[in-house]
């Protein structure tokens, strides 16, 4: 190996850190719970953002952008957002350094005191309501559907690369409607975008469900999330979309004349993605030896490693690739030559595994003579000799293939970790074991609390697909009535 | 006309404001200084970025993200810089909010003091050249070639929408190579990027130069610029290029092993543009109807406005245009047709001229009849009836065409604002008249300052195209020689 990666098995955790870093996606930063992103870990965001953006306008959402800034006034507006949000954050109180008087460097300039604190956005609720009663006055400007790509600070104690830091890339998009069922049906539709995006291109088996109301977000009547499941069998909310109903309406006095003429509250959604989608990808398909990669999100789909002694072996076999490139790229596909001359082959093999680049060719001066490369499946691991003619179109049906074999492994894996439990004992025992849990649960505050408390378990959603829960039971832990099963589990 | 803008002649800077707020461009937020950019022009901004974008992977230049905040101690490690950027910031001090205990509302945590205060970047170079060292140990490693698209805030005293913002959106190249020669190429490589991309997406004639020593980059051995003349005459820094020598290299000790085993400091260039180029896109094109987007910028390239009385009508045209939008978007343009009910026809026609739409169709029954179609231009505002059939490809020749014209419009208002001025008199006369005033300069800080100090105008670019200034003549305020002219103009 180029690079030394834990195995799972050793320290999942660890492994997990390691591929983060040596795979080159990012980095820890000089301040503290702040990543830099490195270019090969942006790249892959960057695809993300497309696809969704698409995905997000197709529904005729538009973006645009609001202040980093929110006054700390508006954070309190909100009774339940206040509590959820203003503890933990970045807080600006001045706007001016001077020379330090006293030593060398600057110092903060004690006049240069802020009339109110600005708290640098954990959300924007807040300040996009308080835009939006501006832009809002009679039904004919209803609904507003806007999203904002930006970045977000919470003041988080313990951070792990991608799935926990102080500052953050998303997208939150934030609509305004004048009933409470098309808010409610927005809420539903952004989370079917993000399911679909997790199946679709990230190749992640999620579950759509709706949170409980002990984990909804800060201010939400409603909160639909898609969980995903990691290789260690927890659980990872992956995307959450938000009925917020009338409240940042109401807390910023937005309202709108009806058709009849009548004022009326409007009612909202809230929807976002993070960076974190980029923890979730990690873990999701990595190996041992590093990033799995489902094509649909690769920014390099095909890595082409050349062999060769000679100056004229190499420059016959790069010929041939640039062809093959060429024909490649025509398809839409993203390409690289490796023709790096410091390096040895089975080093950039190596390096290539390590980054998750889900299909690798190589070829040699005895390839070229026999018009046959080598195809390295990144999935699977298999080697195959192949010949050159028609190989472009090949490629394309195994980029296919290997994205649909990424989606069944990780689909397999999860059916092997849900299982039914229905006595509080076997749940003890079998929480331990990872994997998601499907329990009657007596739908108390009180209950969902006890069973994290005894076992570190939360209620990941109450499903709305995935596995058939509707029925009669009794709660695994007090024994009480219920309609339906939940998924408990332990997260991220 | 839909909306009132404030005629030009009238008041130039209230026309500004005006169009900026009614054409949904973007408008001030509750916090001060920063602004909501509203969708119609984020998505002007969209495509710029995506532009831009393109043309700086073609150089090979890759996309990362560095942390929104700088600890306080980075600014102050580059002398300059710290000048510069360090006087006028947010600055983070807090990391926690809590309930008031003393009234309504929250306050800061005085528990919760960071032990260095953090500034909110006004421009990364500290923050990135500290996470360089990491990256760079030998002349294998280089170049780097990074670019982020971000957020940054200045605490601007004075601010006006898109071309002066506490907080703005902005790209920021940030390079690193292994010899002067090549950091230098590369600062000149990207400001011919924005050059291009400033003459034929925004159809600005803008001219590349460089910054007088006095007017650099805090920290910079020499800045090119891309200066475009607004319909004031005054001239407005478009996008800045900076030849950065080993400054921040040698502040954050950034070293790399040259080929012969030598430890030599790395030299580094960084360029920005930001959302300032809004500003600069309005103020270069637009009049008193609105804005006058180039086609190549322009979010919706051409509306289709229905004339009808009837339901039938209606439905007939809607037909045709339906038809007509499906072929102009097959080749990749942007079409909406506009069938809001409840709006009059020159309602709508106004509208979309003030939002700079570049074409815009009017159909009615008897064009349905005809087999014809009103075809309106936006840059001059010509409207003529065509018939229908090879209408697509007619439009594709339109666009080309508008976006050509709107460039020579603004070149031959240029070349009616540049003139040679040789005296004193003559100068503080002329420059009250607006424009570039070629002059010769002595080349010292003093005369740069004393000709600020009783004019207001400043050296705008050493200009290296667009005028030829090698000549030999004597400095216009205080007649000493001078081997070169360069532009003189007030700016924004």
């Amino acid at each position: 190996m180029a690079k030394e990666v834990t195995g799972r098995s050793e320290n999942y955790s660890q492994w997990y850190n390691d591929l983060v870093v040596k795979a080159d996606l990012a980095e820890q930063s000089a301040v503290r719970g702040c990543m830099v992103i490195k270019p090969y870990g942006y790249a892959i965001w960057e695809k993300m953002q497309s696809v969704l953006d698409g995905m997000f306008k197709k529904t005729g959402v538009k973006n645009a952008y609001f202040p980093l800034f929110i006054p700390k006034s508006f954070l309190s507006r909100e009774a339940e957002h206040v509590e959820g949000f203003a503890k933990e954050c970045a807080v600006v109180t001045h706007h001016r350094l001077m020379t330090n008087p006293d030593g060398p460097g600057v110092v903060v300039d004690p006049t240069a005191k802020l009339e109110e604190e600005l708290v640098v956005r954990p959300t924007s609720e807040t300040i996009i309501w308080s835009t939006y009663k501006n832009w809002i006055h009679s039904w004919r400007d209803l609904p507003i559907l806007c999203n904002q790509w930006c970045n977000v600070v919470r003041w988080e104690m313990r951070t792990r690369l991608f799935l926990r830091t102080a500052e953050f890339l998303w997208q939150e998009g934030h609509t305004a409607h004048a009933t409470a069922e098309e808010a409610a049906a927005e809420a539903e539709r952004m989370v079917g975008v993000y399911a679909d995006f997790a199946r679709n291109y990230m190749a992640m088996p999620v579950v759509v469900g709706h949170k409980s109301p002990g984990e909804r977000f800060a201010g939400a009547l409603d909160t639909l999330t898609i969980e995903a499941m990691m290789q260690d069998g927890k659980a990872l909310q992956a995307g959450t979309s938000h009925f917020l109903g009338q409240n940042f309406a109401k807390s910023f006095d937005v309202t709108y004349t009806d058709k009849e003429g009548r004022q009326q509250y409007v009612w909202a959604s809230s929807w976002g993605v993070s960076t974190r989608l980029m923890g979730a990808l990690i873990m999701a398909h990595g190996d041992d030896n590093g990033l799995v990669l489902p094509p649909a999100l690769a920014p390099i789909q095909v890595v082409m490693v050349p062999i060769y002694k000679s100056e004229e072996e190499r420059s016959a076999v790069l010929e041939k690739m640039q062809e093959l490139k060429k024909a490649l790229e025509a398809g839409g596909h993203s390409v690289e030559i490796d023709d790096r001359d410091t390096l040895r082959p089975g080093f950039k093999f190596a390096e290539w595994e390590l980054k998750g680049v889900p299909v690798r060719l190589a070829m040699g001066p005895r390839d070229l003579q026999n018009g046959t490369v080598e195809v390295h499946r990144r999935d699977t691991l298999e080697k195959v000799t192949e010949p050159l003619e028609g190989l472009d179109g090949r490629i394309v049906d195994l980029l296919d293939d290997i994205q649909k074999n990424i989606y069944k492994k990780a689909f397999d894996f999860r059916e092997t970790q849900v299982r039914k439990v229905d006595s509080w004992d076997e749940f003890k025992e079998e929480i331990e074991k990872g994997g998601f849990l499907l329990c009657h649960w007596d739908g108390t505050a009180e209950t969902e609390a006890k069973i994290q408390e005894e076992t570190k378990a939360t209620i990941r959603c109450i499903p709305v697909d995935s596995f058939v829960c509707e029925e009669e039971g009794k709660c695994v832990y007090t024994g009480k009535p219920s309609h339906r099963r939940v998924i408990f589990a332990r997260s991220y």
